[in-house]
């Protein structure tokens, strides 16, 4: 059910690329009860012209290795699930492909359970 | 009102991917009562690297033509209202451009009524 | 806080792109209450078999210039700041860099506060 939207500078390796989108996954399994094989995900890759952001924004360091993930989730988690999410996607990038926490940047968008469709034009969650 | 987020792997002819943007359109003006003429669409093709899906979640057999749908909408419509969407999109997919229905994967966005400005700076639905 | 994304058609030059991000930064600034430096942005390309739009819904008239801009914000806005937004949008895009008003569409994604990190893992709005 999440949808992952992974967007980044260009340049990294495609390996790269799927680890941080794979590993975003899995922090959802363990936080937010995520079934499995519940994983759908894009990457966008873009021209340093075409990625802004400020590089101190609350005191955090940022590098050009900066990634935005927007994740649209069910609207079901609580405030302490969101936060376990959070630290738990900064542990496995930190592993696996090796980003720093100062450059995860993290957005949820909440929808309804019924604004779902997996295939077959069936509302599943519905 | 609605805007349409269409993301799929690479290497589809232009007529295909304006023909799911197209009947997109037609299935929300069939199902939400979207004015005639309310079609703004984007279309993403990304390489197999970094568009990625579970192939089986929900025991749907999905490939590698699957098409990810976002659409953002406002928040006026009713659960069997969505559910008639998702049925629409998947039999006008299915035509044209041919598309499998376990190919097609749909997420709708909702919004507030005045989150929207369509030209010259006024929220026309607010 | 906002996460701005931005499509329109290829061929602008990156000034160009960077001057439509930054405006609409510093509108948000303005009408918003965004606080300095919580600028994030990602700008699209599209081919224009890739990019549709009505040139005429609402009897605005469209041309190739359009930019449709998606801006992910928190829910602590009211309708008039948001009325406040589009018209501060539109009155600087069209100075820089030289947008027509027309060719301005902007629509808003509200999420609660606690759905940022920032950097580190933390939900620094909670």
């Amino acid at each position: 059910m999440p949808l992952i939207r992974v967007s980044l500078q260009a340049g990294k390796p495609a390996g790269y690329r799927q680890a941080i989108a794979e590993n975003i996954y899995e922090s959802l399994r363990e936080t937010f009860n995520v079934p499995e094989n519940d994983f759908f995900a894009t990457v966008d890759e873009l021209e340093p012209r075409d990625f802004l952001y400020d590089p101190k924004y609350f005191n955090i360091e940022r590098s050009d290795d900066l990634v935005l993930i927007q994740m649209t989730v069910s609207n079901t988690r609580t405030v302490e699930q969101k936060k376990a999410l959070y630290r738990r996607i900064v542990e496995r990038l930190a592993k696996d492909p090796g980003l720093r926490p100062q450059d995860i940047f993290l957005n949820l968008v909440e929808v309804a359970k019924e604004n779902w469709s997996f295939g077959n034009g069936e509302a599943q969650y519905a």
